[in-house]
């Protein structure tokens, strides 16, 4: 699958299929989060792989949108240092986090991105160190219903090119 | 080119050809760019295109480490509110940049990334909205030396996937 037909036809999937995802695809996925470039190449990121299925529940209860976790075949905490420190550390986990994404959906397995909203919580659930956060959190698993996320997607779901897109100035 | 391995062969272009980016190439990365997921479907970015060289050269000027901007074929500069309000806005956006850095490089462009530093400046040079700022800019441009970017990237540039990733707790 080329770049932007991925790109194109991602999908955020939220229900998945109870299918294990093979080790070796996990390990490309986390290896496409790993490989992203970050600013002055800090790398502000750490990924902690979850499966364990209790785990993954009282992950999905640390925000109030976060409930796909439970279900997912595997979650990956982003955790990472004070995101207000510097600009960098959110967008760098962004760029992580979309690398990760589409080399997931090359492969036919969705995702969908869970903002953490009870850090604390997690912190203690994830052991993390004192100065470590997670503030978000992805779901990935092949999706319970492959065609669904086969259709195109609703119009007026994104805003059109010509509204984003200025020239020279805004 | 697949995702995985356009994320595997990526590198920061700093150095750009003297060669105009077709309209149409442009317009795919911008799209790439407006295809990405966001928190709560806001989509909170705004792109601005910049090929006037005196402006590129006057945006390269509002941070210590921008100044291949001088030398772009394109500058896209990316506009948000304040990004310290929610995680997602920075983060959001670095998934709409790799959207486009990834597709870039597909079609042989390369990129980079700028953190904008003098953000008064920049305000003024791009003419935004009171409640808009530019955190960030990405050159794009056909690498001069194409041949250096094909190199292996330096050993021990990226931390290991065995000090980045955890498995089930820190």
């Amino acid at each position: 699958m080329d770049v932007y037909e991925a790109i194109r036809t991602k999908r955020a999937v939220r229900q998945f299929a109870d299918k294990p995802i093979p080790q070796e695809a996990l390990l490309k996925i986390l290896d496409a989060g790993r490989l992203a470039g970050s600013s002055k190449n800090i790398q502000p990121w750490d990924f902690i792989v979850i499966r364990d299925r209790a785990r993954l529940k009282a992950l999905s209860e640390c925000g109030p949108w976060a409930g796909h976790l439970a279900g997912a075949a595997v979650g990956i905490a982003l955790v990472t240092g004070d995101w207000r420190e510097r600009w960098p550390v959110a967008f760098d986990l962004g760029r992580a986090a979309q690398n990760m994404m589409l080399t997931a959906h090359e492969m036919g397995i969705g995702s969908v991105m869970a903002n953490i909203y009870d850090m604390d919580k997690a912190h203690a659930l994830l052991q993390l160190p004192e100065d470590k956060m997670c503030y978000a959190a992805i779901s990935f698993g092949y999706p319970a219903d492959p065609q669904k996320w086969q259709r195109p997607p609703r119009r007026g779901r994104k805003r059109a090119l010509a509204d984003v897109v200025h020239w020279e100035t805004w």
